[in-house]
């Protein structure tokens, strides 16, 4: 133990370990990080005539091994395209898994709890914070097969199974930013993973809406949404067998799309190969429609899923969330917590039906 | 009231009324705001270098009354410069308060109530929205006089008073857009105001926590937040008599400075004119001191007092929150609501203490 501690401050004094930390709001309870090893990383500042130039100049997303990644978390390979009578070997990835080298959060060996701080609570930022990347420097999800949208999926999956059995682990959320003004710092399209220690704020307000949702109607809030929008048709933008997209109700910004699988489904990690296939079709499938109906803006997306160590629970219904980047949160949004809209969501839902 | 209904469609059918309305997310529980009218403003897309040519090319703030706004809802002469011998005449002003003419909410005669709408709720978008104004095209609050700065929380004071008296309206917010990046769309600096129905999300999340402080340690939790800084000092960027500016223990963006009045003080209305003086210094020199130590960038900042009708409370303490626009919010933090910070509140609060 004194071991460990000196190690860590032998780390700290070498510049190795960053004072990763949560701080908590002492009136309204909510948690940031302060990560001052995020303020490394590089500056977001590409444009789309750069695409083709940044592979030239050295992407390390390209080739993770020359930028020091030699073995990757894990990799996967190109669904359709293997060699023949040959074992796959790593130089036929399709989606590889790397560290991210900019870490908001680092493995540690005990897990952090809430410690008080004079009138306020911290707790140290342990977790684990990965990339994911796909092969092709250019070839957005949009523009993939659906098989190949199909292995992203299954990559996210085994690495929510992997780190869901992490003993501090509590959350885990796959986050993908398209394009600067969405916040990538890197043209190479990828997606991020972040394993936290605690549940987070947004995502305890929603599993609570649920849960006491559940408890009064004996009904999973979210299907009940999903029965009212194939009702009334009017926010329904796309559906397949398996899988419902919606422009929802009350959006956070303007062309938000949400996906829902139709069957009840808690975790996103129970979705079984049929499941994601039709995941992969009406995704790509929302993302054209975006891009058709918007002029291609950059994006965020993520999935909502249930907490890592939760049983069950059957009043949650995983999804994904897409938000353009359409506008700016200014004094009102972070002044109220109420965003503005300015396009409805019918209006929203008639464009991106159009599209694609 | 059959008219009414029938104006409203008429008008409705001109284009002339907004669709404004509140919606509620059925499972976070969180208000949004579906303002249509808000589509037609102009987009932000000045830059510095436009700030003398963008009046000559016809400023809508330079003079109101050039586009169309005949008289304003208030106005204030300036606080030195008056002609001797005058009464004050609206050529004086200094400050200028004008409705906004692209308005996320709209007064009406009857109080908007929730509404079911299948598994939704719903509300009417009313209230008001109101532009502040400052004569000078150029100069920021960080560039004028102490006396300057006081009539414009004065003026801030006046809309409170009279709009907390309006029936409908619960919680009233100043904010303030700097810049193109912060959501300002017209370069003449300007503040606004919005007059809401409900008390927004994370106002009552902020009201909740003082409220259970207090509750249970018999204090507010806002003046013992301050006692420990200014006895522990490594987040305190500068004081005067009566004000405190802080870097806060769990920001929301790196460098953000907060403002509180010394002795407890639910409302901002409450300030006298020696307050407001204080606060005036203590505010320029904090956006000094952002400049100084940031290279200028954008920022927002905003009021938060107490709500509208609200006995007391004695819980509460009012605040100022200046928010430089540092990084743009990603989907980690769109997925979680953890924002992440790349610089702690003691290096920004020492960073900043030496600028200015």
């Amino acid at each position: 133990m004194a071991r460990a501690v000196c190690v860590i401050a032998m780390e700290k004094k070498k510049g190795l370990i960053s004072n990763s930390e949560f701080r908590r709001d002492p009136v309204s309870g909510d948690w940031i990080l302060v990560a001052s090893g995020r303020r490394k990383r590089p500056r977001a500042g590409f444009d789309h005539r750069d695409r083709l130039s940044s592979a030239v100049k050295g992407c390390p997303f390209d080739d993770p091994r020359s930028s020091g990644v030699l073995s990757p978390l894990a990799w996967f390979p190109h669904p359709t395209k293997r060699r023949p009578d040959a074992e796959p070997a790593l130089d036929d990835w399709w989606v590889q898994i790397i560290p991210n080298k900019f870490p908001a959060l680092k493995p540690h060996s005990i897990c952090p709890s809430i410690e008080g701080d004079g009138s306020y609570q911290r707790m140290g930022g342990i977790g684990f914070h990965e990339v994911i990347i796909t092969r092709d420097h250019v070839r957005r999800i949009s523009e993939m097969t659906v098989n190949e949208v199909e292995t992203i999926f299954f990559a996210f999956q085994e690495r929510y199974r992997t780190l869901q059995r992490e003993p501090c682990i509590e959350y885990i959320l796959i986050f993908h930013n398209q394009g600067p003004a969405a916040g990538a710092t890197i043209y190479h399209p990828h997606s991020q993973l972040i394993a936290l220690p605690i549940i987070p704020p947004d995502v305890s307000r929603s599993l609570e809406g649920s849960r006491v949702y559940y408890a009064s109607h004996g009904k999973c809030v979210h299907c009940a949404m999903l029965d009212w929008e194939r009702e009334k048709k009017e926010r329904l933008v796309y559906e397949n067998d398996r899988f419902l997209v919606i422009s929802p109700y009350a959006p956070r910004v303007s062309y938000e799309i949400r996906l829902y699988p139709k069957k009840h489904q808690s975790r996103f990690e129970e979705a079984d190969a049929q499941d994601r296939s039709a995941l992969a079709d009406a995704f790509k499938t929302a993302l054209r429609k975006i891009k058709k109906a918007m002029g291609d803006p950059d994006y965020n997306f993520f999935i909502h899923t249930a907490p890592a160590k939760a049983e069950g629970p059957d009043y949650y219904h995983w999804h994904i969330e897409i938000l353009p980047h359409t506008s700016t949160w200014a004094g009102l949004e972070l002044g109220t917590g109420i965003e503005v809209v300015a396009v409805s969501p019918e209006v929203a839902a008639r464009d991106l039906k159009n599209g694609a």
